[in-house]
């Protein structure tokens, strides 16, 4: 086990590519593909963890697909709308209702859309081609058999895959399920995320603030992004700055929910105190400590008690755009669910950008049109301003090896919030 | 009143374009932006229905930006690699805590990132540029007053306005309340939508199928579809066949919600009953009644105590297309939610289409890759069959003018789910 990090990572505490991290972790954590049963009306937008076969044909019974006449086909030949045939009116159907009645030759009976053909007759006649009289009905336009006739299994037949696997439950599908009666369905479940905050100056939000006390905005923004890509997030509260503490509250995480996602503390220094922690949980501990990326350099990457704990930087920006680029991934394809509608537009730098070469830059920026053209502004604020985040309208990537972004050179901004 | 509805529309129950229906709806009713207050753990994805102001500076006090010492900028003046300043210590300042010392001349403390800059400090060392030796702390570079220090106020003045109203509450948005200390957030209340089906034939998901009876599909995926665009669907059941009842019914709706969708029964002949019992219910009644637009033709809009209700076709497929083109907008709008993020793919068409002139149409189709292009092929088994639409990936449209669409022309397919 230990071997195995060691063939992959030499040390394995230097900085990583997002990509690599990813595939350290793959070795160690596959995301279990579990299974909720919830009532149709509560698994809209969740993913199917079986296929899903009709019980039933559809439609179940041969239905009028127009209102009108059920006849023997074969009564209507040779009608013009010189020479109607004249047809004895025997009684009706309504949707709903079972017919008891039965035709018999020159026999017809009014009958309303979506209502079952009753037997003898093969076909309907619209009422547009008839003319009633009393109980007599005059046919205007012959019908072939089975027309303006929807036939049992036509649409469906029974024992037919409807729906597969891994298909996001749509209203679509929804309508599908429903069809066929199904009132209960098997989708995948959502993985469980506990949230953790550490840092001795954080207070809840709604709580006191105390002098040099902050409030917590790890906690609400990542609970909030887990909901974004799936999950079900559990805020654990805030982590003391002691090992026994933080062990305490990771293991309580670790003992109810599928992943953990801990923020704040592990930056070099003093900080280390959470990776730390993590490491003492257990085997394989601390797989990945530091990612070439900017924000996101003091993140890392843990397995304990077979789980994965992802310790995202203290710094609101960098937290949430590192839990973006690095858990939200694993959440969305633990539940099954696609990759993220990501809106991209095309836009002119509005500034010259240098850039840590080794590194991937995520940079924020506001969008202006200048001059009939796009033009993306980054945000100099500095990742521990949250107001760089809900000021951006997006954000663009600098690859591994550039260093230099020139003003007026075209990036590729992804939006913030799918919008 | 009904002048007014005279004078846009010659005879109220001619076929209007969706556009046209918009109008002569929006002349009738506007969505009142009305407001909820909610917890900021419940508020992700809502809209702000108020601008937000910071009552807090942020920070709230000048801190450390580094780990290391807090010093008197003044004393570190001329230190260099080769002749470092000595430093008094005189104590530490953690995170959280309130520093009670003061610096006096050349003393220096102690400091974590994101703690207090003590009285008498006016910058900080980083930890890397000094060397500790028992209680006193050799300089190696001269810091510049205000250096490795965020000022209170730096990145937010109290009485700034962080958040607009209109504004989607996402992660970063959360945050940023959260950053504030703000608990509670006024939110745009979202639209109640009663959603009613109606037709004879039909029994609830799960119920027992009797003879001639039909699931109804309707009521699961319109509930869906409202939960999708952002609106909060209370499902009231299945309509009888008869004036009375569906009038007791769409009042309840009324009572209760904002705004009513019933489906079925709006077609031409004995169907009609519905948009009649509908325009009963008061002024000024059905306003619309017939949809230049396939599927959609038999789609009625009506207002009935002051509240818009929309009738939709029975045909599943064709109640869900005419929701997400005529119902689905209303109801973003209302809540103040932005137009869905839709994908649109172009494709071109794998078989010839003939279109009626003098309406939109709407062909689901599903996507094939061929010979290395995408093609687009019409589903053709009719909105009859629920199954055309989860069958589809998304869907075309042929404006109100085109007869033809020729095999091979390439057309703008619009994904269903956002995917």
């Amino acid at each position: 086990m230990v071997n195995l990090i060691r063939d992959l990572v030499p040390n394995p505490l230097r900085v990583v590519t997002p990509d690599y991290a990813e595939k350290v972790l793959g070795r160690h954590w596959r995301p279990k593909a579990r299974v909720d049963v919830v009532p149709l009306g509560g698994a809209g937008g969740r993913i199917l963890a079986a296929d899903v076969v009709s019980a039933m044909d559809l439609p179940l019974f041969d239905r009028a697909a127009v209102d009108g006449y059920a006849v023997r086909a074969a009564d209507t030949f040779g009608a013009s709308e010189g020479a109607p045939v004249e047809l004895k009116l025997v009684g009706s159907v309504w949707a709903g209702e079972w017919p008891s009645l039965r035709l018999g030759k020159r026999g017809c009976a009014e009958i309303a859309t979506g209502a079952p053909i009753p037997k003898g007759a093969d076909a309907a006649v619209m009422v547009e081609h008839s003319v009633v009289r009393g109980n007599v009905v005059d046919v205007y336009r012959p019908v072939a058999p089975a027309e303006n006739v929807v036939k049992r299994g036509s649409e469906l037949k029974r024992g037919t895959k409807i729906l597969r696997a891994g298909q996001e439950l749509t209203p679509a599908a929804i309508g599908t399920l429903a069809a066929v009666g199904i009132e209960m369905v098997k989708v995948r479940r959502r993985q469980r995320v506990a949230v953790i905050s550490s840092g001795a100056e954080l207070v809840l939000a709604g709580e006191k603030i105390g002098r040099g006390q902050v409030c917590d905005v790890n906690g609400p923004a990542i609970c909030e992004a887990v909901k974004a890509c799936g999950g079900l997030p559990s805020y654990f509260g805030i982590a003391p700055d002691e090992a026994s503490g933080i062990k305490t509250l990771v293991r309580k995480g670790l003992a109810s929910c599928d992943v953990v996602v801990i923020s704040g503390g592990s930056s070099a220094g003093a900080g280390d105190i959470v990776p730390e922690a993590i490491g003492s949980l257990g085997k394989p501990g601390v797989l990945v400590h530091g990612l070439a990326m900017k924000p996101g350099k003091p993140t890392f990457v843990a397995v304990a008690k077979g789980k994965p704990v992802f310790g995202l930087p203290g710094y609101p920006v960098s937290a949430l755009m590192v839990f973006d680029q690095l858990v939200a991934p694993y959440i969305r394809r633990a539940a099954g669910l696609p990759p993220p509608v990501q809106k991209t537009v095309r836009a002119r730098l509005g500034k010259k950008l240098l850039s840590a070469r080794g590194r991937h830059e995520l940079v924020p920026v506001k969008l202006r049109r200048r001059r009939g053209e796009l033009w993306a502004v980054p945000i100099s604020k500095g990742s521990g301003a949250i107001t760089t985040l809900s000021a951006a309208d997006g954000y663009f990537k600098v690859p591994l090896e550039q260093e230099i972004v020139e003003e007026g050179s075209i990036v590729e901004v992804t939006m913030f919030g799918g919008g």
